[in-house]
């Protein structure tokens, strides 16, 4: 089993997922690819926004899982994405996961509809957890009101904590909005929030934030998991501007391609700069500037090579 | 075959969708309303907003679409949607639509990823009308960007038709800005354009508007088809003061919850009070007074009763 040096991991990676030419899901480079990560100390929070989980049918989410554990990752890692605009689909990526024995799943609200009562997204919530029906589920809300729509309120984490506090037990945070991520470490004690970027850290782990679950996380995971680990640190700050570093230029750009660029750049392999419609590919040139300037920054993927190839 | 009474059905009606009381799709009472709605002289935009269709999964939509065309309803009144954030499930729901002879589909954007640049919205229908690869695909365009959160913008459009000219052949436009629907008309002559409100008729009409596809045409199909049938005759006010009447009503409320409370009190049937979540029904005082209310309108729903039963 390919399992993180010690205990529970604290970064999780939103993993960016490879595609053929063809546009199908690339199951190799993706299985390689998380092995890296994970050898990194990061936890993998496979199917978020930054792995174009949408973009993806149900029939491939429940292949790419089955193909991470049999492949030899510790499933006690995962944390795959399993929310879904359709209920159904929902429950059946919930349940997958719960059978395959992964750590956690982490949920999107249904995001078609815009503006819904709340009820009707606690409704969503208390659906999967009781068709799933099983004390194994770990169920991590996700809050993106920005792409999704529908808002995870703080009254909407009392109500599912209050029903369900062995189920319910932690918060993707990336709304990137510090007075929300503030008031849910502060209103629930004990439950397990992740701010969506390592830039939140500083402020929420002296809070008792339980890392962080990042975009940027699929480069510098260990970096990160090195902050983690030392933050209260006096050195912690050397640290922190590294990571700082990266992160502010990958935010210059647009992230998911830009992600695959680098990843394409430091892996050898061109194939990993393919996306999804409807997103769309960086420049050539674009690419090469960003790769530059991170490699300026001291950037790099230590033993990416020997994981992918 | 049940079919429309002559010719080419002009009003589309996004058929709202039934759920037994454990939330799964209820295919009989789907079919007896479909129907119905046929015989007031409507086409079928089955899977549309209106019918929670992004609260489904694939196989549902898949089955449903099977259980209407085995039932006996002419495929070529059908127009179902068939978009989906994830392109693969596009794709299948697109070729499916075909096989079965729909005489059209209704595609909307991905729709989980904001801000996406128009390449890659035309990419994504490129590579459904590609790896469908049929003549008999007839594609409309849904444009809803206050749901959906992408365009479909006058410049997309034009690169379409002009790549597609015989399979992207209309648009809904739910948008509700006529200045938006206006220059869709104008600038593509041949282009059926459906408003997505029978209150755009009157203006759309005359500039050659193909028709429309209302969330009311769900209560009101024949009223509707007979004011495209006759708008420009004397007593055609007449004709849209009724429907406006109803339609404004309706806008009052919550239109889904409340289009299924109307039909479950014409129907004589409560089953149709479920929804989905995340949406949440409308309180049995609020659907008591609505029908009320549109009693005293005179609405009816004639011959429901013969078909649902």
């Amino acid at each position: 089993m390919t399992q993180p040096a010690s205990g529970q991991p604290r970064v999780f990676v939103p993993v960016i997922t490879p595609f053929t030419a063809d546009l199908a899901v690339d199951t190799r480079r993706f299985v390689g690819f998380c092995k890296w990560l994970v050898s990194q100390r990061a936890g993998l929070a496979v199917f978020g926004t930054n792995s174009e989980a949408n973009s993806l049918s149900l029939a491939e989410r429940l292949e790419l899982l089955d193909a991470l554990v049999d492949g030899g990752i510790d499933p006690r890692v995962l944390m795959p994405g399993t929310g879904s605009s359709a209920l159904p689909d929902a429950v059946a990526l919930t349940r997958h996961a719960v059978r395959r024995g992964c750590g956690g799943a982490l949920v999107l609200p249904p995001f078609f509809y815009k503006g819904v009562a709340e009820d009707g997204v606690y409704r969503y919530y208390s659906e999967i957890i009781e068709k799933v029906g099983s004390a194994a589920l770990q169920l991590y809300l996700y809050h993106i009101p920005q792409v999704s729509g529908v808002p995870i309120t703080l009254s909407l984490i009392a109500r599912l904590r209050e029903k369900y506090p062995k189920t319910v037990v932690g918060i993707k945070d990336s709304s990137g909005d510090w007075e929300n991520t503030r008031q849910v470490l502060e209103q629930f004690p004990g439950f397990q929030v992740f701010p969506a970027s390592e830039a939140l850290l500083q402020r929420a782990l002296p809070l008792g934030a339980a890392g962080c679950i990042s975009a940027t996380a699929n480069l510098q995971p260990g970096t990160i998991a090195d902050y983690i680990d030392n933050w209260s640190r006096p050195d912690a700050e050397r640290l922190n501007a590294r990571l700082s570093a990266v992160r502010l230029r990958m935010q210059s750009t647009t992230m998911i391609p830009a992600l695959k660029a680098v990843v394409a750049h430091h892996a050898d392999d061109q194939a990993w700069l393919t996306v999804r419609p409807p997103l769309s590919g960086i420049a050539p040139s674009e690419a090469q500037k960003l790769v530059a300037d991170l490699a300026a920054l001291g950037f790099e993927m230590p033993g990416l090579g020997s994981h992918v190839h």
